[in-house]
């Protein structure tokens, strides 16, 4: 049976993406509804393991809703990749008395609390991550801000687009995943999307481009990841060097897209997440993240999380075809 | 068997909802794709009726992903409730050798779908209102644009009520179905919400916000849907008389809420459907409404979408009061 | 000779307006490396009466620049009124030692300024609101904000006024003053606009709206400013009486105007005048109000302001009409 | 005297604005309610020399005053830097039968205009430029809601850089001009900006970098014009290889900044320099540019305004310096 939780620790760790304060805001209220205690670490598994703890009333985790990053703040750690970091960040939340641990954040932060959990903290995981890469859930918080931060800045270069003949290389992120640039492709009808996941060569890019302009195509949008290669400077290079009728722009979205207000949807998403966290831990769960399964709130081991890779839908990439024609 | 389809008619009906574009070019690009013909019909069924029939090929649905209302435009139609009305919209669709029909709109349109593949025509319909008031689907189309709307304008009543101590009725669409004034109360962290769902009485709602002043807080934001009663000015009449602490200001989001340019999500959602409403009926399925069902777009019998009613999650009110708090 | 500054204090008053906060920045970071001392006065005119200063270094107003309202938050005051409170305003400061205060808001504020300079005090007014009422200045910070979300919020009803066949009536704020409805007609196309310096008979309207319908206008947008009469919801009812073709929908906007980031002209408006109000005090200038005189910032006496009625540029009326045909 | 004017032709030439639609509908509901026949000119120079002209009434402008980009296209020309383009161009217009000409767009497309005046044409250029770069006008059509672009992506990257310690190099357009960089700096509240016109050496921003991490800020955030020099990929490769703290991330937000909605201010802007061109016109000017001089909007000889620079006001950059401490 599980020990009796009173003291709950939140923090968020990794990249930040919007909606870790309505994530944060429910953990709290809902704790305290519940009659927890509740305490923040700051600044992620660095902070965990300098012991930067706050309590959080829920006064604290008011008028944050709307606002994006994290309150908490979130920092990548290189000590909680070697045991002893593990061990001192085990060790500050048994001195602080804390029973449980809801920790908020991408595939790196989830390693780290499936370590914890390993080490006997109960802990709690929450997907947030704008490149959807995480196995186990349909949709991590911060997607879909992101996607339409995208959509938005896509939507106005098409303002100009349609103004001249040119072709624009817009770069979103994405690593190693080709979600956002795929999703943003499709809803802002772009011409071509480029992602690691599906192999194109730069001869097909350049007769795709090519023919487009033979076409009459008033414009040529191409959504390239930040992990495929050619990188997007070097594709617009190549464009401009081949003088294919386009002549090549690039506009990279950087950071842009991790920040905003958050949208209705990762309020919702962030606020069910993080009032289920709670829940989850209370019912006696450990070890496990909150997943959105369709429509309702489950939870996968984070074993299971950490251990596969989540697929980039590319079935999609054939729909984005046919509706750029 | 079902004969082959070789014209396919598209339309929207009934009161508009941003994404409706988005689909009608999904509709068509999808059916171009597979060698249809494709036919506009505009102004919803009095269009319908007086044979207005627009030739529709890939070009004409450029640049329309963006923009909200609808290219085909829209109109409710009296004539459409009478059976002289319908045998006359079957038979304008018949002479102009259509043998298919995609109908995007809410329950009123498809109560007028579900007549048409009464009276023997291949029908498929769309579910589009912001309200998300149709039986069957998880969302419609125009939901999530809408949401946001409000959630951003009751952002910025909040930066003013935390200026000054002063109670603001906000008033959504939703004259039968509460589901926009709560999910936008929940996710702009409204201290109340009044839905014609659950019942509260005068005396409660001045009560609570009688607590929120001498509890000390700077403001008292509330979210009414037009549907409740009494109305959002009565209320506000009321407040300012009983001298609450607060004192009551109006906005009434009106018209506003179905306009703005598609959110991503609406436009993934509306390009789904719009892309599986074309493949179901070559398929041979008849007489039904493509639907979202967690994650996948499903059919489900226009007979039994209009002859129930979906629920508004009433049990997300608990959330809201929590975390409220 | 003016006396030397070495305490600086700085609040707003009246309702507030989106560049409040970006001028409070301005003022205390300007203030300060000026080596003055800064305290800011809470809860405007009320919270001076009752001595609510708080000492603001350089980092109290970091992160502010984009947040709406203020954060030393504003309040109407009864009490200003009276020479009693007036007496005890100028008490308050000068036992807090302050040597000097800065004045944000709107006209009501300005004559609160213009009382204590007269009772001695070293005052710079700066003019914050959104009906850009005031006297001696082109523009007041919060217009070009406000603007903004009208116009945005009138582009959404457009959206889907073109979809029907509908008139929409949105209510802006403009008790007094019609600049904001002028402006937001014209910048948004509207087809009328109603305000209280230019007199509109019930029936002048009635037959533009007719008129619009026989034309064949898709739909009819109307400005109303919140002085005009009869006020917005009674001509919804009247033109729906009187039956014209189109059918009337009413959207009232309410504090949702007041809201919002400012805009990078609110920003820059706010930052000059609060740049400049620190200079022109540190210069000798007293009881003056910073203004805009096309490009260049000036002084203008608080005596003057308060006695001159700003006039609404109603030579634009004409601009509006032409260009709605 | 100036022979009367019938017909009239419009045009936008080089890089677009946003505000160019709006300026374009007022020029032809301005033209047409002063009984002239208006004609547009498509593709800019390039469609002049090509006898790409065509008809605009008054519907032809509706529902463009919130729309990027311009209906009538722009490209800039290489045969209008010739003689013979010239003269083509001046055949064209006669041959059309086309008495005097309004052409919106930047300094290459103004020096076009000149050489049209000085080839007999009437001619009357306005300003559209987001790099306010035109001199003889206080503001350029477009200035402003580039600005406002800006101001809101650094507000989103503001967001994430405060949850990390990282540095974030945004590089705004501005080959020749740091205004747009400059304005936006300081009104995003940015810690650094680099502009051609202000020299900075490498050392000097390495050791602000270095200076704002030692002094504790969360982030630093630096704009750069796109004409400085070193260029931003190249800055920030240097700054992270000097390990400064801060690691640093790029944004590029390249045509973004050009698309867009008009804002409220621009879509004035635009329709006043609209609704005066066509008035100054019919006054018998000729050869002269509309232009923004404080409230008022006056004409500048095109001459003048093509054979002097306009200077960016770096007197701001201190204000920048100040305000960011």
């Amino acid at each position: 049976m599980s020990p009796i939780i009173r003291r709950l620790a939140v923090m968020t760790s990794g990249g930040d993406a919007p909606g870790m304060n309505p994530c944060i805001r429910a953990v709290v209220r809902t704790a305290i509804a519940r009659n927890l205690e509740v305490w923040g670490v700051e600044d992620g598994y660095e902070g965990l393991i300098n012991g930067n703890f706050i309590r959080l009333g829920a006064r604290d985790v008011s008028g944050i809703l709307q606002k994006g990053g994290t309150i908490l703040r979130s920092a990548r750690s290189e000590q909680m990749m070697q045991p002893s970091g593990q061990i001192e960040a085990v060790r500050q939340l048994n001195s602080q008395g804390i029973d449980a641990a809801v920790i908020i954040g991408g595939d790196g932060s989830l390693r780290g609390a499936k370590v914890l959990a390993e080490r006997g903290m109960a802990v709690m995981g929450i997907p947030a991550s704008i490149d959807n890469d995480i196995y186990g859930t349909d949709m991590c918080i911060g997607v879909d801000t992101a996607l339409n931060t995208i959509v938005e800045a896509i939507d106005k270069i098409r303002d100009t687009a349609s103004s001249h003949s040119r072709a624009f290389l817009v770069e979103t992120m994405g690593r190693n995943s080709g979600y956002l640039a795929l999703m943003a492709g499709i809803n802002s009808g772009a011409e071509m999307v480029l992602i690691p996941e599906v192999p194109t060569t730069v001869d097909e890019i350049i007769n795709t481009v090519k023919l487009d302009y033979q076409k009459g195509k008033q414009h040529c949008i191409i959504v390239v990841a930040e992990g495929f290669e050619p990188d997007t400077n070097e594709l617009a290079r190549i464009i401009n060097e081949k003088d294919v009728g386009f002549r090549a722009w690039v506009t990279i979205l950087g950071h842009l897209q991790r920040g905003g207000t958050p949208s209705a949807f990762d309020r919702w998403l962030a606020t069910r997440f993080g009032v289920r966290a709670v829940e989850f831990l209370l019912d006696g769960q450990r070890g496990m993240m909150t997943a959105l399964n369709g429509n309702r709130v489950v939870t996968v081991p984070l074993q299971e999380v950490v251990s596969q890779r989540k697929e980039t839908p590319t079935r999609f990439y054939e729909i984005a075809e046919i509706l750029a024609r």
